[in-house]
Parts: structure tokens; sequence; C-alpha cells
């Protein structure tokens, strides 16, 4: 499409100044033909300090009229712990079924890794987005006592699992590799081990042209350290996605440089694209972030959108970039936002 | 006690091999005048696959005459997933109500870890055993169609929480950097979250002298490979504690050197010791497997009896050996296993 309509969430912390270069990127990349608008929401600590909100049936339906959601960060050590998160972000992901959480995980040249070597890693995690312990299912008795039981409940759908899947073999069955592996701890948890193998097993017949294999997530964050190269697309549940890929940004140049899409293939809702990394209060209005971790989801959006050409120049501008980093002093916040529009604009 | 009578139960796999070194370095370390007396159990795969039984009632009964288990592996892939995980090694977990399961993860000199640098790593995963999500509480609904649901619950109480969270804090008290970091996910999972860390805080009131932090699980894992020195001792649910511990074995030497004790601290029941690794069915029965996770086990289980001056004994041996093997060429599981022996009996 030839215009771009965006709901922009600068947020907490280093949100507002990471969003502001990926904006200025997204602003360089595109053609002129290509209109982009805008629009703020000031979700977040401040307005659930002023307002006692995180996200309103109104919010809701604002932030459905627009094409995509661009996120900077969200959370604040003033806020009680979960209040944000299970108020505004896990909140937005159910309300707008975000079940294809993306993240790619690409070390790139010049990029240090806590690893040994400098081992090949470029895979891509698909993380379920909308079950698994994530539904807030569950509750406590006796709360407070010496008697309190508290209870989380993992829920797993047949319809929820096999979307995700298939997801997951297409992505794969796109890449060179044709890789994909199912992470899951099917010897324990056997009921949702079970949905998750045997769906994993269905829908691999119809894609015979991927190899597939299972790990269990223990053994998995053994491989991310040892041996990440074995990995080209992996697909898992909402919590042990969680966990991995963490570590996988870890391993593939650390949360500064780790995108990631919450996405609804279905389109019937926007999808919304945040860095991996949080709000980091303390560094925050230092112009010390890293922007380029919001620079690559920007790149996931446009591919979302269907802008392939810009989505691929993005990239590019920024392994140029990293490459080049080495040996240089550290670069501010809009430093790294300019050298990066630079590129891309050129 | 001037006598240890163990069960021994070599399981499957690697098992048999590394169990046998386990114990000839036991026999090397005791005193003359300490009677040591062993009972194998033929436990795992082949008394699965004739039987049909994993761990009968007379099975524990007879286990529980015995001062300690000592278990090389179980587990092998002729046998269903999750047949021997949930009714052998989960059961007995239950059965005996080991609560605290101790992973200690140490470099130690001359040993090979992904990471790059010499990173120092001396720190001590306290999992809790026998509550959150392995407690098979959950179930399916219209198994096989596309309705299919399938439930896991995170059960967790106050009993089971503090006494774990207690044994930590003890542990933590008694090594000399003090620092205990307790890893939840309690943005997320705020029901077992609040009770996780409001009964970490209260119990933190007794030991002033400990130093106390908070780490979601999924910043844990970048911790542990780019920090792994901030660690001290940690304390987690069951499932994260398996998740992260595997991590931690690849990080501190793989899990060739990694010992773990199932332990019920009240002594009702016998505690088992066993290496984190499992039966690794493809280098069974060719004398490759190392057996120093096994004998650290062995040192783990003299502790825990009160043997303290032997299971140091052990350590040392292990630490030497492994200071010196750098350069030599491969050697074979007796090989390592007598080379311990002979450095613990002199
Ligand atoms: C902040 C939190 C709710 C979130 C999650 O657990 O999904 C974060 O860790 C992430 O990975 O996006
Ligand atoms: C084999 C399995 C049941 C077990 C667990 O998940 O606890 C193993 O991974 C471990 O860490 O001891």
């Amino acid at each position: 499409s030839r215009s771009i309509d965006l709901a922009v969430i600068p947020g907490d912390g280093i949100g507002q100044e990471v969003v502001a270069e990926g904006l200025k990127v997204l602003s360089a990349v595109l053609p002129q033909d290509v209109k982009l608008e805008t629009k703020d929401y000031d979700f977040g600590a401040r307005r659930y300090h002023a307002t006692g909100e995180t996200l309103t049936e109104a919010d809701l339906d604002a932030l459905k009229q627009h094409d995509a959601i661009l996120l900077g960060a969200i959370g604040d050590p003033s806020v009680p712990s979960g209040v944000l998160e299970r108020g505004f972000l896990l909140k937005l992901r159910f309300a707008f079924d975000h079940h294809v959480n993306l993240r790619p995980s690409k070390l790139l040249p010049g990029v240090a890794t806590p690893l040994a070597g400098q081992p090949e890693i470029d895979f891509v995690v698909v993380r379920e987005g909308t079950e698994g312990p994530y539904t807030g299912n569950g509750g406590t008795i006796r709360k407070g006592t010496e008697h309190e039981v508290a209870t989380e409940v993992s829920v797993n759908t047949a319809f929820g699992v096999e979307r995700v899947v298939r997801d997951a073999f297409a992505r794969a069955q796109a890449r060179p590799r044709k890789k994909l592996t199912l992470v899951h701890k099917n010897n324990v948890l056997t009921f949702a081990g079970h949905l998750w193998t045997n769906t994993f097993s269905k829908v691999a017949a119809e894609y015979p042209d991927v190899t597939t294999d299972y790990i269990h997530v223990d053994a998995a964050t053994i491989y991310l350290v040892t041996d990440p190269g074995r990995f080209d697309v992996i697909v898992t549940d909402n919590l042990f996605g969680d966990i991995i890929t963490d570590l996988a940004a870890a391993v593939s140049g650390g949360i500064g440089v780790a995108a990631s899409g919450n996405i609804n293939p279905s389109r019937d809702f926007p999808s919304m694209f945040e860095p991996v990394h949080g709000s980091a209060p303390d560094i925050a209005g230092q112009g010390k972030a890293d922007p380029t971790a919001t620079v690559l989801s920007v790149a996931l959006l446009l591919r979302h959108l269907g802008h392939d050409a810009e989505a691929a120049r993005i990239e590019d501008a920024v392994s140029a970039d990293l490459a080049e980093r080495g040996g240089l002093p550290a670069r501010s916040t809009s430093q790294i936002g300019d050298a990066l529009a630079a590129r891309v604009a050129g």
C-alpha cells in the first residue's frame, strides 16, 4: 500500500529515545510516494500514575485503526511488577491476537558475542504469543497465610498450537536451510507436550522438504551456547520462547540489536513491533541507548506490511554500520540513528 | 555414621559405566572403618520393557531402607517420552519428597567453556523439586481432535516455597559471598510470582547478612552467559531450575562435569545423587563417557551424609585431575575413574 498509518508508543525509559531513531530511519527509507502518518500514544508508567489506566477499551479501538504499531519499551520500577506487563503489554498481545511472536537472531559481522570463537548464528524463533502459561489463568487461595496455594495454568489449544506451527513451517520452507526445530518439555509437561508434538508431526507431513527435529527446552539452552549454528527456525511455547529468545539475543550480540514482532498474520488487527530490550531506566535520558534493535524492528514492520525492499535496505544498513562500528568510539543514540538514516537514504 | 548403605541405580546407556567409576572413587576415598554396603537396582528401560514397571510401591519400600541413592542415568529412545521421566525419575523425587534439588556450577581450571575469556564461575542453584509445573496436574480434553485443549498446572504452596527458600538462605549464609538471587517470572506469572517473591522477602528479614536480589528467568539466561560471576546462590522454581541449570552446566564446563543432588534435608527418606547428564545412548558402551559428573555427585552424597572431609578430597582430586587433563589425549571412562581413585586414596 502507498501509505502507512502507524501508532507509535514510545513508552518508558529509553523507549522515547530509541523510537525517535526508529522513526528517523523509517522516514529516510520510504520512497517519496509512500505517505507516512504517525500518531503518538502515551501508554506506560506516566499515564498509569496520572490516571490509573494501562490500556482501556477506547485505547484498543483507537489502536485498531492503524496499520501497525511501533513500541519502544514499557516498564518502570515505580510501578508494581506485573501491572504494566499484564495490564498493557500482554493485554495488547491478547486483544490483537498476536499469536506469532517473531524473534530473529543473527550474529552480524563486527558484533561482539559472549561466546568463544565467532560462531555463525542465523536463526528465527517463532514464539507462540497468546497461550501457554501467559494466559493469566490460575489463582491464589489463603493469600498471605502459611497455607497459601498459588497456581498458574498453561492453556494450550489445538487451534492455537496448529496455527503457530503452520506459520513456522512456512517460514522454515522459505529459508535456504529449510529446517524447523520444536522446543518443548514433552517428557515432563506431557499434556501440553503431546499436543505440541503431535501437531508438529501432523503439519510436518505437509512440508516434506522441511527437515524437523525436537529438543527439550533445557537442552536447547545448551545448544544455544555450544552450537547455535544448528538452529534455523525454532517454534516453541510462549514461556519457553520468552526464555530462549533472551538467551538467543545475548549470544547473537545482545539485546541492543534484538528485534521482535508481535504478529497477527490475518491482519484483522495491527501487528506490533518492538525491541526485545526493556525500558532500562538506569541509562534513560542519557542518549546512551542503542537504537539498533528498534531500527531492526522497523524493518520487520515494513516486511510485514509488504515493503520488502525497504526492509532489506534497513537490514543492510544495520549490517554495514555494525561492521564498521568495531574500532570506533561509542556513539550516542542519535548518532547511530543519523548514520543509519543516511545509509538507507543514500 | 561409620557405615554407608547405598542403593545403586546404574540405569540406562552410559549410566552403567559412569556409576562403576563413581563407586570406584567412593570405595577409594572411604576410611577403612567406614563400612560401605551397596545394593543394585535394575530400574530403567530394560526393566520397563520386560515387566512394564517403572517404580512400584515395593520398590519404594526397598529403596527407603538405604542411607542414600546413587543414580547413573535413566532414559532410552525405545521408551515413549515421558514414561520413565514421570514414571521413575519424577515419581521418586515426589515419593521421597526431594524438595531441594541442588546443582553447583563451578568452572574449574583447565576446563573448557563456550564463553569467551575465562570468566570466574562459582555458584549453586537450589531448584525446588516437588512443586511448580512438575506436579503432573493438568489434563487434556478432546484429545486428538481439532478442539483439543491441554493444560499444565503449576502448583505452588507457601509450605513448599518457604522450605526451599529457607534452605537456600542457609546455604548462602554459609558461603563467603553470602548472596542469594531469586529467579522467577513474577511480572507474568503473578500468582506464583507473588508467593515466591513475598516468601523470599519474609525469610530475607531473618538473614540480614545475606545480600539478596531478584531476576526474571529470561534475564537470568542473559547474565549466565554475559556475567555468570554475579551469581553466588540462586533459588528458583522447579521448571526454571531445570532450564537454567542445563545452561549453567554448559557454561561451566558442560554436563560431563555437572553434579546434582535430589535432597530431602529432613532425612525422612534417602536423598538421591546423580549427574545432570542423561543416558546418552549414542555413546553408550564405548567407554567414552566422562564419569566426572558422577564422581562429583558422590562428593555431594558424602557431604549430605556428613562425610565432609571425604567429599572435599574428591572435589580436590577432580580439580587437580581436570587442571592436568588439558594437553593430554582423551582418556576412557575407566581411565578417568582410576586416576581419580588413585588421587583420593593417596
Ligand atoms: C515484559 C514481559 C511481559 C515480556 C514477556 O515475558 O513476554 C518480555 O520479557 C518479552 O519477552 O517481551
Ligand atoms: C529427565 C527430566 C525429567 C529431568 C527434569 O526435567 O527434571 C532432567 O531434565 C533433570 O534436569 O534432572
